[in-house]
């Protein structure tokens, strides 16, 4: 018998692709997963950045130092959210830092990322 | 050498209050992490709980499933928030269920909960 087909959430799929793209420093999968109207607040309580532009070139920044990333936990959905738990590596051999984070992607009808808020604060930092 | 004393965040230790007062059913605990005018979103998309007394009877409900809970990972501090990934056991022994949450506590400045939102959907319960 062929195993049962499961089709995961399209909101966790995202997710996935995501961290997949962190790792990956892959700007285009970023590219679509985003609205082209979103929000980025990262770290929340700081500037939000607005539309497609501002935010890639927030994650080529970010890509530049050399960033990876994984899931830490189970994908919580709730409503239109996704709210994930996550472990980044920045700056690897060069004064490299663990930040851990939660992520809570909100999406519009059309499966977009509309707004992203990245929950993390010094007290989240480690250095090796 | 006495070891250094490092004073924990409030908002760590409230979080770690509150998961201890869930697994020992302690609804005073409760009573005094929430402010009076708090609000209670669980899960996130639900009715909102507007209130100390509505507050109070929600968890009165959720202990008499005799809840248990225990962190998943580290609390993150964001601006007046602290957002946690946890799991929760309900009905021990009796069509127990599990959860995996993720929750966000909003304090104001008297350092009380002004705003509690749980992230989780149906995705998020496994039966054993």
């Amino acid at each position: 018998m062929e195993p049962a087909i499961v089709s995961k959430n399209p909101k966790v799929t995202a997710v996935e692709t995501y961290i997949k793209a962190l790792t990956e420093h892959d700007l285009g999968a970023i590219d679509a997963l985003f609205d082209d109207n979103a929000t980025v607040e990262d770290p929340v309580g700081g500037d939000v950045i607005r539309g497609k532009d501002a935010i890639l070139g927030f994650y080529k920044t970010a890509f530049s130092s050399g960033i990876s990333a994984r899931l830490e936990g189970a994908v919580r959905l709730a409503a239109n959210h996704a709210v994930f738990p996550f472990v980044v590596e920045l700056n690897p051999g060069n004064g490299e830092m663990r930040l851990e984070v939660i992520d809570q992607f909100t999406f519009n009808d059309a499966g977009k990322i509309c707004a992203m808020k990245a929950f993390w604060g010094e007290e989240n930092m480690t250095t090796p």
